[in-house]
């Protein structure tokens, strides 16, 4: 599950709630695309602005429309006690794979972070990938605590914010625990450097342009983009303008990326 | 209501819930001491993990417990939704003003910063405070997005992390716009330089401690514990020791700072 091409697809949604519609869709392409799994509710899944019946109900969309394809779902969250929840929620829905990002508003310490993936490795029974993202979390994992957390039961991958650090950590963890890159921007590059899997952003919307760059395609306007604006904000531009979502699609005070700015390089990239 | 010393509690919890008894507790210590305003479900008092309905107890227990002192209430959140939520939450407590950082997940632009006081100050009809906290909340104000924000309706105090910004803010934002401190150690300098309110920690728990700050006494022994540890994990393990709450009192992952830390430093400083 924790190999190849992992799609993370948007949730659409407006301040009155998600649109089921819209994100069956988005879910539906990706069960008849070329991906080896969907990862809903991640970062671009906006997990993280979700109540936790809004991400139950997101994660039991999923695996209906999954078609049997593999299901990865983001259960992060402040507290411990909603991390729990949801990774019940999820694996309840059928959920095949979990992902957790240690979440912070008081800046976690390392004792922290292991304690809170010792809790929930405790109370799992799928494969669980730990999720590094710095820049969303606030938290900057040292190898050491990435080698500790390797080590605790139903740990099957870490999700590196880019490439750098896949060498070093492969001598570190576990032979089974896969090593993924996300960072649409460093794919390639980390894919052909030993990453096992590519958490994609692009892969959510536009699977085959994803495989495309697997392939050795150069989509650097679009790069440009998602390092300028963030990716969920131009992936919810993207998402309404090729009519699969109606807009607005991301939660206030969030706001897509402007349509003038990523409209010319989708034409450009054919996307 | 933004002057002198604003008072900030703790709120005792465990993965069960708040302590009511001993938040009331706290409370009703500052309702009796030299304090200017009680500031509950601030950074010290948990805010960002408790859910809505934990959030709008807070404020009832707080202005029920505060007989009549000014009391000020944290509506932060990452969605928008929630932060009118709790304004409104707030307002029906009977709360006297309100406090309001630009909690992220994906990192915020200054146009949806912008957008969220816009909002916010549109819906309500209590002064707000800014809340200005790069640590916690990932984004870093501009004094220009300071100064726009200062000059929405409702504005009546910036919070700002440490007192380096008074000066240069002072010439920028409208007259009736307190500037406050937070960063307990830093507050003694910036109420010399001209804050017009320290948004303290200490004065949660130690409210005679914190007045006897601003006269000049020296708490560096502490300060170390808060820069060290986080002043909300110091101020838990205090109000623990002191047999004001129960332990654990702190949302899971967080966890207190050591005891073999904190006790000889509140014996040293006699608090």
């Amino acid at each position: 599950m924790f190999t190849g091409l992992s799609a993370f697809p948007l949730t659409p949604l407006d301040e009155d709630g998600i649109h089921k519609a819209a994100f069956t869709r988005l879910v539906t392409r990706l069960a008849t695309a070329d991906v080896d799994a969907i990862a809903a509710l991640g970062s671009t899944g906006s997990y993280a602005y979700l109540t936790s019946e809004e991400r139950a109900k997101v994660a039991r969309i999923t695996v209906q429309a999954a078609q049997g394809k593999p299901v990865i779902v983001g259960i992060g969250a402040l507290r411990t006690r909603d991390v729990l929840q949801h990774a019940h929620d999820a694996q309840t829905a059928g959920a095949d794979g979990l992902l957790l990002a240690p979440v912070s508003y008081q800046r976690l310490t390392d004792e922290e972070v292991f304690g809170l993936f010792e809790d929930v490795t405790r109370a799992i029974s799928i494969p669980l990938a730990v999720y590094d993202n710095p820049t969303t979390t606030g938290f900057t994992f040292s190898d050491e605590l990435h080698t500790a957390i390797a080590n605790l039961p139903h740990v099957g991958a870490i999700k590196l914010p880019g490439g750098e650090r896949i060498a070093t950590l492969r001598k570190l963890v576990p032979a089974h625990v896969r090593l993924g890159v996300s960072g649409d921007w460093f794919a390639a590059e980390a894919l052909a450097n030993g990453a096992d899997v590519w958490f994609s952003v692009l892969g959510g919307l536009f699977p085959e342009a994803a495989r495309a760059v697997m392939d050795g395609a150069d989509l650097e306007p679009l790069w440009d983009l998602f390092r300028r604006h963030g990716s969920v904000r131009v992936v919810a531009t993207a998402a309404a303008l090729r009519g699969l979502t109606s807009e607005p699609n991301l939660p206030r005070p969030l706001r897509a990326a402007p349509a003038d700015e990523v409209a010319p390089v989708l034409e450009q990239l054919k996307l």
